[in-house]
């Protein structure tokens, strides 16, 4: 019943993340009433691809510089601690770092976790470009911030028994009861982490 | 931290129906990993303004004929009852009554609903399309499909003293527990409409 290119939109904005076609259907229709945005929004889009790339050191996401290279602002940010490199899974999971600040290092993004059910092993993982970044910067220690999963675990685990064959100190993200979390709701998994991994109070400091 | 050119991708996408700044930035570090997409995407978008449009005759959404004119696909077809003319809110509920198949009609879309709430009051309705329409094409009945909510009750009573006017016949969509429903968890206005407005029914058809 839709017009054909409105069709063939719906089943584009279909293919993003999380959206199916009733969703990709009240977009269109938004589009299709404000004429004005969706021009905006395509212009955008269409430029995206080659203005927008992956940062050729830290596999981040990156603005194209003068000279055509994909290099994104922290690995340019010369204020940064080049001995210390946090490894993350996702972009998404370096922005939600970057965003509270505790981060005075650099960061490479894996793009995957290894997960045995869906057939992603050790070589899947860009291990070599790690060893090589390692290497390249002179990195003292390696902060694992995988997620707290399974294939979040078994990740850091290889990354840990890789990045120690250089020599470089590897370091894991703490895991616990998350701050204003209640106990009462937390699962079992969490609670016996944040037990086990219990630290040392002092009132002296 | 995300690079300027992306932020803004993130605001234009937050101001989709129901995308919020998470989900906006979801879409965005998608789109980015997949380049090709969101410039086939985003070429589709630039040209959407100027193909696709609001129909003429009955306000529903059209793509732009040889002759540069928006007239949709059902307000073209000849095949259609001409003397039958659904009155719906929303282009959502044209396409949904349209699936269903039990439409052999014409549509007319209002846009929106009276609201006295929002200060949507019965100036703010196309009544005088509406009217001109019904002329234009001799129309015999007006179905007002309207959804049966407070605002869409009200405006199905306001178009059936206009449309009574102009000697026309005006029914309305019934309402009542949906097929598949369970009345256990119907609720009461739901179940009080199923009452009152129950039908005869005969062994003997």
């Amino acid at each position: 019943m839709l017009p054909d290119k409105l069709r063939r939109l719906v089943q584009l904005l279909a293919r993003l993340p999380g959206v199916g076609e009733k969703t990709a259907q009240r977009f269109a229709l938004f589009l299709v009433q404000q004429g004005d945005y969706a021009t905006a929004l395509g212009s955008e889009l269409a430029l995206l691809a080659s203005s927008i790339g992956t940062c050729e050191r830290c596999r981040g996401v990156s603005e194209i510089d003068a000279e055509g290279r994909f290099i994104c602002h922290i690995c340019r940010d010369t204020r940064r601690d080049s001995h210390l490199l946090c490894v993350v899974a996702r972009i998404q999971d370096q922005i939600a770092i970057e965003r509270s600040g505790a981060m005075r290092g650099r960061y490479f993004v894996l793009g995957r976790l290894l997960s045995p059910l869906d057939g992603i092993g050790p070589t899947d993982l860009p291990l070599t470009s790690l060893g090589q970044r390692i290497a390249d910067e002179g990195v003292e220690e390696v902060i694992v911030a995988t997620p707290p999963s399974v294939d979040g675990e078994a990740t850091a685990l290889l990354l840990a028994q890789e990045i120690e064959k250089l020599g470089v100190l590897v370091s894991r993200i703490a895991s616990g009861v998350p701050h204003g979390g209640d106990l009462e709701f937390a699962d079992q998994v969490t609670l016996g982490r944040a037990i086990s991994q219990r630290r040392g109070i002092s009132t002296t400091r």
